[in-house]
């Protein structure tokens, strides 16, 4: 058989990982699976942390797994890897796979600042991520302002040619551990127009208060709590200075993509932990099971089968189009973000219905809350959150993305 | 990035070939593809085979494109660029693409036979493969005996030291132009026990008659005829000898899953067709499309991604079982078969959802007997009868394996 | 057990007429069913219309059954009877059904016109209803205008004091017997607005062409031609007018909802006519059907029992609504249309599913242009396209209705 | 309009009451639903049963609500009153409603065996019923055995004319404020043959233990413990005699589905709640929903529409055989339970897809353990575990009637 192109080179199936990087990521992960089952349950039913597994974590390297060799990580690079890697880790915990995708995806888009962001951008992505390889960063990022009292976090020049910033963040995931937090924050520039910043603060920061105030649904786990500025102080050179905020252009959809598409991978391992589960509890049973549960069984096969597929598609998909960077960029951006949102509706259709069929394979005593597949079917229904985007939003974008694609043929 | 391994190389999405063989097939198959699509109406409509096409297919070597290179063939073995072949031409007219897949994928198991096959059998497959690969034989397979009057096919030994066919095949794809038929027949060995065995008859063999009697609801060029024996004689080099009807070994399951699953390359052609044609339908139209119908073009585009990438999947998974010939050959047929029937359930799940809602986008026009979305809406229903397995015995197979799979563990 | 209300007693299930009249057209149209059904395969194939079928039910008064029994008819008024009349009809024949269905609802709003219309349409409707009662007239109505070059159908007025009416219809159902036409057209009044109008058109008016164009995917016998109008004169007598175009009130909605619910029985009919054809063969055989087979079954049950019971309560509340003529007649418009509307989105998704399934059941045998299940499968698609609404209109109504009701409470 | 036929007169549409003691049941209800609402996010968290409620409930009379006018009950006999009482109760607190469920449907039952039952158990049923009906028991029924080390409840013969009981239920919603639990038990007849027992315990009754052990994923205020029996005394007037265990006629069906089938209100009504609190979060917003969530709303209520006229159809189709007591009494059995189960499969598969859809409308906010919609996340996958039957057996049972059926044509 003929030699197959670099496209084909980077494509995986979720079932391994696909670069040298990323098995060395799987392996010490690996050596962290007990530790993390045996927390699960009690971290789900208290809403607590898994400290001590981050410390394991950092202590190993993985915080800085995807963090450049060259600045002291482990350079994964791969999507598919390190989706591969929350989806082996979600298996046995999704709550941790949750808050360690925060790190390692943020290390992620740091890269990318840091190699091809503009200059002024660089030497920040740059000491972050040092800090981050040297497992002394942990990074926490907030998005959604905190809905009380309609808070819009802003940050606002200082005297002294620094910053402030002020407002609040909710379901900052990760943040229990976090040294830093990047902050999607508002900027009223000198022309009157708003942009959008990130800036950097540190936990020690004066003024910012990290609650504990997560009680979820489920991912219960992930200390996805509350942050709350009051006029932190923050210097000029800890803020990534992005553009308007009505005029994001399409190429900032990369960004988007790369730090988003990896949960898909937390939602396959639920998925696969509760259809293992499912299936070794009806395996253990004297007689085969009855032609109702053959055919849940065989549609479980089936489904997660797609889903596992989808996934490591768009992955492959994404990566690709990420490589190119001589071409257009706004297009980039689409052709990352357009599988991901395929799969993402994939996912969130898929994963639950297979977590409900595995709960109607195993029977009532299922329906305890503190069985596993009570907390999967609890975790697994996060999915449907998951930003970018919404569901009207991705209904939105795919299909105006279908119609343009259809008229530009 | 690091090198992939071996495995990932071989891995596609369907959106082109992946080996230098199969873009050559490509090539040749898209120039007929403007003549495929103008016959398609009509012979849909009258329920003709397109044999003109076919001579086109034949004088340029598309016929013996799965044949080795070394018996005259092009010599492409990717199961993946054979399905997205087939794949590609299905958009243009399925009934085609199926009458196709029966001489490639003919040949594909041919060349199995002539490579790993039993000594007795290398001659006669190399026989026929060089004669695919020169042009001169076109060949049909008979699986599925005639219903009427409960005909059970069967071969038995004539005074010569040769065979005796009696019997009737039907569903018999691409008859109109074959020359030659490989037909699914029993044996009673002088032991009394019943075997498979697959003589391989001419068409100008006295007694065979190829009957003009196909009228699917879909798939109406496809030539899906009956054809009778009446006490055929075929020499004794003609047969290939399989076991015991009722002892037919795991391993089998690889030919059969090679002898059929490029055929879901056709369902995601006919899905990926209707697509088009309804989005193309919404782009000219002067409004945006009402919320439900954006919807509809959003799942649409989800579950098509999901569909095609689930396809490549499964073909990557198959060929990477299928080049193990060291290991257990019993799980090698599992290993072929169980994702072949995943992906087989999700695409008659998708492929049939896909054409329905494509329909109720372009609305009431394309309830015509004449619009191609009727015409898709008919051929994809097809899907859920391809062999092996229907849907009882997929479910059957799949639940089974996971069972026998999760206790192995 | 207590006395129902009035409410109750307008309850059924489909499973039986409810009332007396609707027990009297059933027995007539009962002694029909073994006719329709030996005509259905030969006329589906060919796609001609069962005149001689129609003969016979206008020769037993089936024509006029929902005529008032005052104006020479049997005087059914109740929906679900003429919806289960429908159902009845459908299992042996679809497209006859359909036929049917343009005549009795026709005489049911025509019935609403002359008990409670204006007082200038009372005399067109009795004449009409009159004719009907005796078996002279067969009322077929245009819609949907015919989409070469951009026809509107208008009505101008003439020297003489009545109008002229050009244009064309198509979909017109029940013409090739049809004696008449009521023709929804435009009509531009004295202050430029434009209004619509439905004239009334003699089969014999010079200038009125019913084509012989019908060839639909599915529901070939129902004679869904296109009219043409050239320049046709209508007396001044024979139009009812109705209000401006662009401001129709909700009351509308009630009309439009009578016209069309019965249609919900045709798929109805349709589902139950594939389920029956498929459980039959199954019992048919002689092992016990496969785990994934008796799980179809199951659900095939449920979903009909499901489709069934929700078309019978939104006829139900359609007909309590419709009762109500003393309150607000625009909410009793809306509490018409909703019911239908949620009814038809589920039969929409119900009904072909069934039959798909059915078709699986039954396996390859059922991929016959000639098998029964093969015309069920393309008859029941037509169900996406009836009016009202399209998928994208009923999705906009109905999301409406649901958050303006939400403010109302 | 002609007058409906007695069968119609027993249909409803689960909109309301349906006859005189259903309103006095609901209007009773309804006094207490601000209560219910109140309680339940306190109860749900903390797992702790709506004493208070029960207190005010019985003291209403509503407990008494199924027991004959005659025993001093209000004599509500109508299964779909009792059922539209429960959705009413559910749209409050499923888990209150599924406690109330446990009592309203005893008295049914024990009606029916007062009524109807044979002489040794009517003086039991009786004495039962007026002590129901005065408000003074309150009836638990415990089914399944605790599974802890493979426990079977059986009752023995003690040496003075009674009985013992030995073992343990699970599952015994209503425990916490039951006064008598009727068990299902096995006796060992003098024949060796084990047969079916139902004896009522007293909650005093020395050897009886009720845990305070349930913490259920939803449900969570149902008070769904076990009970173990500790060879506890049962007076020989004290136990209902059962058939042999391994023949349970079919008529026994008639009892299941009455004990059972109201239980589909509750998940009806969890529907509904989910329903209208999504649906009112939209409406509240600025801007009118994006066309994905449009579409959302729109299906959601066409599901809800058709959950609701399944329920209902099912439950007049189950009052209609329930009153046919002079026929085969095996038919009437099956007559009985199908419907109930073909509701059940669409109830389970409608509801938790409103629910879901519901989440997804009103976005990460649900996601809150607090949150009323993750309630009814959690709550309305109780629904799957609902016996008779499991989804297994529902299969296998509807499966075998179809065809059974359909060859008894």
């Amino acid at each position: 058989m003929s030699p197959r192109t670099a496209i084909q080179q980077e494509t995986g199936r979720l079932h391994e990982p696909i670069t040298a990087e990323g098995r060395v990521l799987h392996d010490l992960l690996s050596a962290h699976l007990p530790g993390v089952r045996e927390a699960a349950a009690g971290n789900d039913r208290r809403g607590t942390f898994p400290t001590d597994v981050f410390a394991g974590l950092r202590k190993d390297g993985v915080l800085g797994a995807t963090v450049p060799e060259e600045l002291g990580g482990l350079g994964v690079t791969s999507l598919h890897d390190v989706t591969f890697a929350l989806l082996t880790l979600a298996r046995a915990d999704a709550s941790t796979a949750l808050a360690l995708h925060m790190q390692l995806s943020r290390a992620l888009t740091l890269t990318y600042d840091w190699r091809h962001g503009p200059a002024t951008a660089r030497p920040l992505a740059e000491r972050l991520l040092r800090a981050m390889g040297a497992g002394e960063a942990v990074i926490s990022t907030g998005v959604k302002d905190v809905v009380r009292g309609g808070v819009v976090t802003t940050l606002t020049p200082d005297d002294r040619g620094g910053w402030v910033l002020s407002g609040g963040k909710t379901l900052v995931s990760l943040a229990p551990v976090a040294t830093h937090f990047m902050i999607f924050a508002r900027l009223t520039g000198e022309d009157g127009r708003v942009r959008l910043a990130t800036p950097v603060v540190s936990r020690d920061e004066p003024g910012l208060t990290v609650l504990d105030n997560w009680d979820g649904l489920g991912m219960r786990a992930s200390g996805s709590v509350d942050v709350l500025f009051d006029r932190c102080r923050v210097p000029a050179d800890d803020v990534f200075l992005r553009g308007p905020l009505d005029d994001q252009p399409p190429a900032a959809l990369a960004g988007q993509t790369v730090s988003s598409i990896n949960m898909l991978g937390i939602y396959a391992g639920v998925a696969q932990a509760a259809r293992d589960l499912a299936v070794a509890t009806l395996a253990r049973r004297p007689a085969p099971p009855a032609g109702g549960l053959s055919t849940l069984v065989a549609e479980i096969d089936a489904r997660l089968y797609a889903l596992r597929s989808t996934v490591a598609a768009a992955l492959a998909d994404i990566e690709e189009a990420g490589q190119d960077l001589e071409g257009d960029m706004d297009e980039r951006g689409h052709r990352m973000m357009a599988p991901f949102q395929r799969a993402k509706l994939m996912v969130n259709q898929l994963a639950p219905a297979i977590v409900a069929d595995c709960l109607t394979l195993v029977g009532g005593a299922s329906y305890s809350a503190a069985h596993p597949l009570a907390r999967l079917h609890r975790d697994v229904r996060a999915g449907a959150f998951m930003h970018p985007y919404t569901y009207g939003d991705a209904v939105d974008y795919l299909s105006r993305r279908a119609l343009e694609s259809s008229r530009g043929e």
